[in-house]
């Protein structure tokens, strides 16, 4: 439709768009042409929207185009889109990996630097105990390490079973169809499976919700900072600072924004795809399969613009320390009513400092 | 990001692509040039996804593009982009209820040619009472209607309060900033509204609940069609046929199929819109707003699409009365068990006809 | 389950718990024994949960325990459930109603009284251009009198269908089916519908989404009030005033978090009601309409839970207006800046007072 | 609210009731006691609703009821109420774990038994080519596999963090405030975490992942049983068989349908616990924290409902292989028209019974 509606969304095009589905296609199908023992070079034509529609999806004008002997037999559309989507959600998770890197380095120097920098904790929106910011950054950062996590720990199975998951026609065309399958996993960098997934959809589903849990954990932060730089707190300042169509002073939280924005939406696109999952049927959905394709795509670009969007937000996060400590010290009393003897906010952090530790110690492992 | 996997799209691009977009922003900002009596001709210049993302919505790079002595002054951002989206909502709408007309047209057609067309009705999967086709057709027909009452009973309305919803800019440049916003409303042949919606956004819920309850309609339609259309079943056939990429006998029923996946992907689209309306903050949402718009905008999209495409589904409907009748009569003794007298299953259709008749005498009101 | 994880859920449990549902289906039989023209009293045994299992609903169980002659007899178990979920819903909605009642008054006095409060306006969290705290509440105002409004529009019809929907069985116990019918709405004050809904779901949906609009317009008052309210901010109190388990000094917001919390469930429910109408299927659903019951009430006793916690927490609400206005006087610069002169921020409030002044005619009107 | 519109809750209801809840907090109130060395034994009061809501949450009206000097002292409500879900979640799934292994052993038992039986494989509802009942059994059996693995891959961590996360009153308690918390974790069997995770939910939305995967699992094996159970169909009899109100001859799928029934459900209550996490906020959420408890004990109750549903359907489910084999010997030419020779279906299964055997290899090790 375009992208004027998704501001960002330019971060992710290359790896999500239209080209780069069509050009993960032809990957499958030149790789499969390898595993059968045939010459030709693949090149994808042009796709008509109509004939798109016509077939239901774009592998069957596809592979109409191909015009090389052979090409595509024994395979199924949906081995070919499902494959297809798994390399592009392969790549951009590749690419979501590098930009948390990204994000977790910023905040890591964030909690470093800011072990002691004490502030108000609050709850409920009201003021509790006191906290410090070093120790706000380590939660962060130990939600961008889990999503991180996550997102490596997938994995993206080549889909391989025919016409209906039995590989029928593999079987006539290779002496053993399953290693036939294999080996198309093999070309392609995916993990081999050896069941097909044409209505068991749990890759697309645990690809999913990664990618939710990564924008989880993007949101809560930039949800904060949010809060923290509202003018009247003024702990923070996110610098990305938006310019406003009608008024000359104002400075707005763009990158914050919209990395809130992102998470408001992932879990709509995470629910479409179990729904699908959950109303898989037969040997191919009717409907359930295909409503998964927008959403998915849909989930990666949002996801892959956020975390880009996060990064360069962490990395120019203005921190106000000092605002911060005379908060803190301005209403030390309710912040330390809980020990019951008053003093300085600082006297009363509890382990902060050595979860920051931990913490770090954690990111510099994985880093 | 692109349309391919959006199969049928191409039925609504033109309504609610980018340049769509674009062109009602411009309008907009056309009308408003009018109401404060000012010269100058509006045209767009080029929006770069960079510039948009650093604005954080498309309305600032355009308004830069302008090069108008005092165009925009007076208006916010969001007026703009909100009242372009109702621009775009209140066209695509348009044609969705021309589109319903085709749906209902074909419906009533089916309703009256299988008025007394026994089939067997089922409960759970299970065979229940005898119903009739006509009386199917009737019942998908009332949703159809329905929807289209809800479509009709829509209102768009201008958005127009400036920068935080008191009209105040407008205020020093003409008398009444009220009749103003009016005036912009009036240009553009949307609804006024005393008070700007910046954050109570019920307008675009409301738009949204009633795109939903279009695509349920279609949705309970395609779903029954494909059930019906089984091979086992064989009471109807989707006629748009789209072909198998390796088995040459395959006849796909390609437009049920979509139509039933429009279905699947409605009503999360809806629930966002809720939760941004549900998070709406302050005179402005930071995230909340922008969460909204590719939300709506892929709405207005499938739900366009889904109307098309369900009109030449229910064209092309092939309606097989006698396979239904051979079914009923073959199972004559379950179907009147209630009854607790066996015989012809059309001797034990309750109201069916009278009921046919009331629903195409609504139609007949309404067409 | 339980009601120890919805806080103030008492406040709605007469209404919409298993004893309420309970009654409504006695209502209906016996309303329906009446229509038949036959004598008997009913009273509903205990249903057991395993019974109600076994049927895979609980009308089956209840029909078993009435012990009369010719109870039930033309009704099929949907048509007895549809409807006392309608009875369920109505009662529920119109205590909801009075509870909007209640809220849109506060909200009226708190607008009135405010009219002139000066506050600056926020735009995506930055200080935007001066409004006043009586606009806030006038907008809050919009939108509990749209709600009160989409709720007073609802219709509660009666679901009398018989087995498939065509009345069969009341054919053969009375002349005219469909005047049964009618009268069956009749009895019970519900809404006259010719055609059955068993699997057109229009009446569930418009419902949900008037429950949700509902949720959405309560859910922006309480976010508002909750960032208002913030120690940081202090311009409104919401006086509900929970204790901490921990900290003396501790007052929270409850009913503001509260409220917060059902505008952020409502939205899945009312999507769980739409993909129910969306996957409906033949003459009764099977798993769709029974993945509707626990989402509908669930929303109801929210929605109502919701509407009375709001009305308490207006009605207590704490204005400090003179926080507002030495605010907006410390950063009046900013605040006029897009006028470009400076000033007293009162006096750049553009036509709030007079957009005050017509919602406040509206709601009299209402009132 | 009760209990008579979930069928079949009254098996999950002592795992996940008020009273599961409450015994889960005493218990870690009682742990906690241990772990300060304080004397005392604790036992819960009657919690009035009322008091309740006046808390926002059941804990601070049970740790009232307590009367043991010390008690509590250095948690806050959200250490004790996180970690009794945990502990209730760990139970339910624990029993849920049993109930996929019944699910799994039955349809082993299918898979094995079904290796050869061959049937028509379907995509897009038509006939595409031979496949077995055995595939399809392996596949749901896959499926569950899969779900149990990620039940039993999920961690409970202990919740303690006092009033903001620093353990700052449990270190003038203790020396080692961080040893306390692991020193609570190993109590009660939960896994002991380093960092308070109030604002970042991944525990939760993970638990919730898992669930759902669990339910998608599930549904997607009710939904083919009652495609299958069609009686045009006939291929597989859900025995479970409920009556109908009113037609002596139905025999409901009445297991089937609850199944699919909490399918549909289940995406919507894991994108809830999403959406709260996405919308964390500061050291405790005012809204987005509250909005998670509903939905996650209903997701347990849900998941392990249906579970334990499926247990009972698979075991009861009849399967009709010669109906199967009749039917693709009806239409061989169609199902080998893609090999281009026609046959005996059964000559065309290709790789089928080896990826069986697979899955029933991978089945024998997790047994």
């Amino acid at each position: 439709m375009g992208s004027l509606l998704e501001p960002g969304s330019q971060r992710a095009a290359g790896l999500v768009s239209d080209d780069a589905l069509v050009e993960a296609m032809v990957r499958v199908e030149a790789a499969w042409l390898r595993v059968l023992g045939l010459p030709g070079e693949v090149k994808a034509g042009a796709l008509a929207p109509a004939d798109v529609e016509a077939a239901g999806n774009p592998v069957l004008p596809l592979v109409k185009s191909l015009e090389i002997e052979g090409a595509h037999r024994g395979l199924t559309s949906q081995d070919v889109l499902d494959t297809a989507l798994m390399l592009v959600a392969r790549d951009a998770v590749g690419r979501m990996v590098v930009e948390l890197g990204r994000v977790a380095d910023s905040l890591a120097g964030l909690a470093s630097e800011h072990r002691g920098s004490v502030m108000v904790g609050r709850t409920l929106t009201q003021y509790a105990v006191p906290v410090t910011f070093g120790l706000k950054a380590a939660q962060w950062l130990t939600g961008v390490l889990d999503a991180g996590d996550a997102l490596r720990a997938l994995t993206f199975p080549v889909q391989c079973g025919g016409a209906a998951g039995t590989l029928a026609l593999v079987g006539q065309l290779r002496p053993d169809p399953i290693a036939a399958a294999q080996a198309l996993a093999g070309e392609l960098g995916l993990a081999a499976t050896d069941l097909s997934w044409h209505t068991r959809r749990t890759p697309v589903t645990r690809l999913g919700d990664a990618l939710v849990e990564t924008c989880d954990a993007l949101g809560h932060l930039a949800g904060d900072v949010l809060l923290l730089g509202r003018p009247e707190v003024g702990e923070v300042t996110d610098t990305s600072a938006g310019g406003s169509s009608t008024m000359p002073h104002k400075r707005n939280p763009v990158l914050s924004v919209l990395v809130r924005s992102a998470a408001l939406q992932a879990p709509q696109l995470g629910a479409q795809l179990h729904l699908c999952a959950a109303s898989a049927e037969d040997e191919r959905s009717a409907g359930a399969w295909h409503a998964e394709w927008p959403a998915l795509r849909r989930l990666l670009e949002l996801t892959l613009t956020a975390s880009s969007q996060a990064a360069d937000l962490v990395a120019g996060l203005a921190v106000h320390a000092d605002v911060m400590r005379r908060r803190a010290e301005s209403v030390a009393d309710d912040l330390l009513s809980e020990r019951g003897t008053s003093g300085d906010p600082a006297s009363y952090l509890g382990a902060a400092g050595e979860l920051v530790d931990l913490v770090l110690a954690r990111w510099e492992k994985t880093s």
